[in-house]
């Protein structure tokens, strides 16, 4: 298979010098073990969760375009403190992309490899901005017949966080929560479960565009953080839903904070006398992105009750095991084009990932735009 | 028994007009049921965890005194977040003081009961800054003999609290732990509790002379976050003791944050290949105190495996469960003038608590000082 001997990759390097450089490299294709295949990649997007490694915390508004058209080299500079965060990483050509999917074009001897021949499946692990991806076939979901690369490009990252969220409150025992940046692709993924599985969501968005998108879909409870009314708003959604839990994208600034102030308002509404430390409602806030990048700063008036703390997709789905974890990805595979639908603003090819327009568009980190890379374009 | 039928109580009122009322109050000694008995206080500490039922967050720089020597009454301005913080007490005169000792004077019909009579006991729950305290003869703590109400009165907020942080990290799976105002009565105390017990233990103070003390007493490691030296001493102290929990009593300002930052310096320092997402191990923060109760601000350079979050002697009590926390208890009557013993900078009576002197004393905060009142004086 001569076409497939070797292919394209994107590869970020964090060089000596503190500079960002990205750029397609020609790698062989493996030829795949006994129970590996090989994914002939069709569309695989750019996640904000990509992003750390792809751009290694570099300024995008500094990048600059060279080499040629089909083999273009973007370099940007790494601001002190990313570039401290980044140590690890220096002089190392690294492959970027979480998932993606494909159609399997070469398998591996087993009878689990072979039954994959010419199937389209959506798979997870690193390393999905290339031409062919050789993985196991036990790590591959394979689509419903009719499913497209591209309707599949996003069936992991998204959806198995979106699920995660709402199985992270039912593990914890709380009732309802709150999402913030809640009208990206992720909130309208998490809105749609919700309604399904009938649980109570208080969005939070920071535009009265998104405000009233999420309503258009039928949100019950959208609070504006950009509004004057907010810490009240959001202290009557979590009164009426009873939310103690929140997954915040955002991070930085003081929005972690204010969440456990309204949940302590919400609490005390109903609290029979004066506690000196505070409700004895554990609230919980976990931070599971970084829009904001600046510090977190909290004023802590919400007693003693509470925990704010990192979240990821990957220990989660370790702590659930492989047959819970099993049963999410099934989940995702039969309501691909409904409550797990991704939308992009643009598809672009391997080199077309490197052009100054689609880098501006990344640089944005905007809600609801998001890239979808096709590697056979 | 005449001269127990009323005692002088000290009590703490948020008024409607937003000031604080510090007074003495004559109340009747209730006739005890059978299963209870009467203390006489001797010995009752102002501990941290106590000032914010006592000053209700006023401003004790506006503390004016007025009223009779005997029945002094303090008034003091509280500042308008304050305020909406101890907006469920005003109007109520609220009676204070976590723990003290004394000798059992009366006791109800129960064996349990009077079995009691003529024992000094240390007690906890609450109203313990009044001359005589009624209580369960099961709440009480025996004390060994030759134990005096002043030795016995610190039995417990301050033992349990550093037993507990020992017990949390162990049931967290941490094996060394890191501990913030070390200088503390507290610190000290969990020092030698981390002696006795083989736990390494890192203790960040803020003042050479802390560091001498805490050397002194064979501290093996003490950081100084005053020394610009603070964040290498305290990664190699980290690295040194494999610690990943932290007990901070400031809770503002970035000392959390910072302590995230060294733990996650100290894992990478033996991590292997570059992680995206930091290194996996999780470092935790458990703020219990306010020292500094200024808004907390952390720089998120840590990964994503980590938590912030309040911890509070009584729940920790209540999820280890009576016969663990009894065990404890056991322990610190047991090395009560060793392990647990507590110093005071004064000791002064209920009127002489009102006073301004003795007022200036407590607004200072200031580690390693700490004011006993003896309400039988």
């Amino acid at each position: 298979m001569a076409q497939t001997s070797t292919g394209l990759q994107l590869r970020s390097t964090v060089r000596p010098d503190g500079s960002l450089e990205l750029s397609l490299v020609s790698v062989p294709t493996p030829e795949p073990k006994p129970e590996e295949v090989i994914v002939r990649m069709g569309a695989t997007p750019i996640n904000p969760s990509d992003q750390g490694l792809l751009f290694g915390g570099a300024d995008l508004s500094t990048a600059k375009a060279s080499g040629t058209a089909d083999q273009p080299i973007v370099t940007a500079s790494i601001p002190p403190a990313a570039l401290k965060a980044a140590a690890g990483r220096v002089g190392q050509s690294m492959p970027v992309g979480n998932e993606g999917a494909g159609v399997v074009v070469q398998a591996g001897a087993s009878p689990a490899a072979q039954a994959l021949m010419g199937k389209t499946v959506a798979i997870l692990g690193g390393a999905m901005y290339t031409q062919y991806r050789c993985i196991k076939a036990v790590q591959c979901l394979v689509l419903p017949p009719g499913t497209t690369p591209a309707e599949g490009a996003s069936c992991f990252v998204n959806p198995l966080t979106a699920l995660g969220m709402v199985a992270t409150m039912r593990a914890e025992g709380h009732k309802a929560l709150v999402h913030t940046a809640a009208a990206s692709n992720l909130g309208q993924m998490l809105h749609k479960i919700c309604l399904k599985d009938s649980v109570s969501l208080v969005n939070i968005v920071r535009r009265q565009e998104h405000v009233d998108l999420l309503k258009k879909l039928g949100a019950a409870h959208v609070c504006n953080s950009s509004a004057p009314t907010f810490m009240e708003d959001l202290t009557e959604a979590l009164v009426a839903t009873g939310a103690t839990v929140a997954f915040d994208a955002i991070g930085g600034g003081t929005i972690a904070g204010q969440i456990l102030t309204a949940m302590e308002a919400a609490a005390n509404r109903t609290a029979k006398e004066y506690s000196r430390y505070g409700s004895t409602t554990h609230k919980q806030v976990y931070v599971y992105g970084g829009l904001d990048t600046g510090p977190t700063e909290i004023v802590r008036n919400f007693g003693m009750a509470w925990g704010i703390g990192g979240w990821l997709l990957f220990p989660f789905l370790q702590r659930i095991g492989a047959d819970a974890a099993q049963a999410l990805k099934a989940r995702v595979a039969a309501e691909l084009k409904t409550t797990f639908a991704s939308h992009y603003t643009r598809t672009v090819s391997l080199a077309g990932a490197l052009q100054a327009d689609a880098i501006a568009d990344y640089g944005r980190r905007a809600t609801a735009s998001k890239v979808l890379i096709d590697p056979s374009a």
